[in-house]
């Protein structure tokens, strides 16, 4: 039976749920590849750290060389983390001639295509399933199970930490940095949670699932980024009064041959079935044209549903190997990238302000809207208790960024609104 | 430029979805096969029949031979619908030496056992990702993305037609007549609604997913069925009170070596992602031991969206005729099929009766409960105004099949109780 010899880089968490799946679905994994999946190398930065797992001492090293000058090893998996360490020594393996599955979206967004480019000149696979929502194949659906259809729109809530963030939020009725500290305890968020709750950890994983979406180089700065610091449960009670729930969405469009993407709060309707997927759940909506509409959910993150993902494609490497077809399932962007401008950029915008509570306050906003030639959907107005102002909430109809950047400026220099507390972007397509 | 020959059969709302798409997604095509995909003849079984898409009249035919017999069609894509015809040709297209992508439940769940042997055999491809929940790529993400998992279950709304009368019956407090007359109207239902409302393609479709889940060969009258005709709103009514909805579920599961396999209507508790699908999609859920908990939704049926997945069928057929890799796809089953016996088969159950609203009534009730080892969860009882009864409402914890039977021959031989109106599966689990 022919052995395949795999050089594990990292064994941590999920490094850690592959070597665990490979010990107990050895069965499964014989059957599907006809072939003994060997670990002979594991890189780690400790050896004489306790591990919940059970590896050979011997297997254990700390210097990459062991790994990527090792001529037995012909697939590395790199679960390691981290940008620059992680990107060398993918590169390093690739010109070495070895297949590459990685979990690794933060390396991705910054050198995926110069690496894929990389693995197609050597003919070799390099497959990432587990760097986008973990244990849901989404990348796989899309390069293949709808690789028929032409998409248009992908909605995501690819970062399970804000999820369960907004949902203990919207249901508990508690604030953002209460919800944060016990997401902190629970393991559910860092010590330093900024790449979550700012949305840098959500950008990577949308710009990767627009390159294979649209076929386009698209790069992490073409991402417009907020995060969730600023939502209050306010925002959230309103925003329910107008039939909304509020997700944290990487959205990734294309009309035409242009495309923009995005990470940021969104309104969804109640009825949308990304609002059921709670907790740190992940899940993404996909358009396309021809399908209409399909969601993928699952868990975005964990040990083992990661683990699943990256054994998942290193079985696919095994059986390229045997059939030698290693490096002809490559998604090269086909198409140049094209970012729509401000003016092509439509959706529906929910507005809160706080202004005094006098006659023509109204008026005054709405000449605002109307001068931007934005009209209004959904109004509420509600009279503030303690001083003499009121609260106003508005819902547009359609409107492009620049309109909308239009009012926010004008709002801002009216004297009569106080305060524009809060501004969020609207999806309302079923 | 390799141009690859088609043969379509059938001209039906699939195939004119499978010929528009190949008319529209040109040049995305050509780009993933870097091939022309042609389709040289079009089996109908009426050349003069208008239709709703633009062909060559030159394309069609009314003889199999035409396909069959035709050297250089090297792909036949079968969307023609029924049993025996579809099968005969699909064997003879594998016996000429022909792949085949199937749309084609019914035939697969009598043959498909037969047909993939015969095609690996013969070294050549037969997908039917469109056969099981149209646009959910579910078969791939079976085959491929949750490859290196163990699956012990799924729980599937894979018929669209009895999703549609249940959501409505459940938001419009409508009855089951009422619903299929109007889903009957707008086409949602045949004129003839057994196949769907009494479950029989919910558990064709259940049969074909089990058989790659498990890696098993089950076949239909493996499959416990029961259909919606029996439900009511009332049912639903003292469901809703007891947090559950109702759907009708295709459910496989394995504990051990061993499965069962039923189609029949269950109550979900409403935080289940399952709850939130509505109308006429379809979901597939899969817990996996690694992986835990993912669902996969989408159109089930419709034109374009089963299009897609017979055109992304087409495009994995053409990319393995490339690579010379066709017939090795196969997921021929590995292990012997074993089907739980009722003492193995678990779930907990609601029960709806209406009994002599008399003192002692329900210690009788509890006493036939207790006799069978059957715990109760939740209890409602209330007067029923017009007669001297009560209605009963219970809901079991764990109990197996056997005992479950037991309790229900015992409680039709009870005299106070007048009427055991329905029974469900309960399931909790997420």
């Amino acid at each position: 039976m022919q052995r395949m010899k795999i050089g594990l880089c990292g064994l941590g968490t999920v490094g850690a749920g592959v070597v665990k799946i490979l010990q107990n679905h050895q069965k499964e994994l014989h059957h599907q590849t006809g072939c003994e999946l060997e670990i002979m190398k594991i890189l780690v930065n400790d050896i004489h750290k306790k591990r919940n797992v059970q590896v050979d001492p011997d297997l254990l090293t700390t210097s990459s060389d062991d790994i990527v000058e090792n001529e037995e090893i012909q697939i590395v998996i790199e679960v390691m983390g981290g940008i620059d360490e992680a990107y060398h020594l993918v590169k390093r393996s690739l010109e070495n001639g070895k297949h590459v599955v990685t979990a690794n979206k933060d390396m991705l967004a910054e050198y995926g295509l110069e690496l894929t480019e990389l693995a197609r000149e050597k003919g070799l696979d390099m497959f990432y399933e587990a760097s986008v929502a973990g244990g849901i194949p989404i990348l796989r659906s899309l390069k293949e199970g709808l690789v028929s259809d032409r998409l248009h729109k992908l909605m995501g809530i690819v970062n399970g930490t804000t999820n369960y963030i907004l949902t203990k939020m919207d249901e508990d009725e508690r604030g953002f940095e209460d919800v944060l500290a016990e997401a902190q305890e629970l393991g559910y968020a860092e010590a330093d949670p900024s790449s979550d709750v700012d949305g840098l950890d959500a950008a990577r994983k949308i710009a990767l699932l627009a390159r294979l979406a649209f076929s386009m180089p698209v790069e992490l700065d073409d991402v417009e980024v907020r995060g969730i610091r600023k939502i209050s449960t306010e925002d959230m009670k309103l925003a329910d009064q107008f039939g909304y729930k509020m997700k944290l969405i990487g959205l990734a469009a294309r009309d035409e041959d242009k495309v923009e993407v995005s990470v940021e709060p969104v309104l969804l309707k109640k009825d949308h079935p990304l609002t059921s997927v709670k907790n740190e759940y992940n899940a993404v909506y996909v358009y396309g044209d021809a399908v209409g509409e399909t969601m993928f959910y699952g868990p975005g993150a964990g040990s083992l549903p990661t683990a699943v993902a990256v054994v998942s494609d290193l079985v696919g490497v095994v059986k390229n190997m045997v059939l030698g077809v290693n490096g002809t399932s490559y998604v090269i962007p086909q198409y140049a990238k094209q970012l729509k401008a401000k003016e092509e950029i439509y959706s529906k915008f929910f507005f809160r302000m706080e202004a005094e509570d006098v006659a023509g306050t109204f008026l005054e906003i709405t000449k605002i809207f109307t001068s931007a030639e934005i009209s209004l959907d959904k109004i509420l107005q509600l009279p503030k208790k303690k001083k003499q102002t009121a609260e106003i909430v508005i819902v547009t109809h359609l409107a492009n960024k620049a309109q909308f950047e239009q009012v926010v400026e004008n709002l801002n220099q009216l004297p009569i609104v106080h305060q524009l507390k809060s501004i969020y972007r609207v999806e309302e397509q079923a």
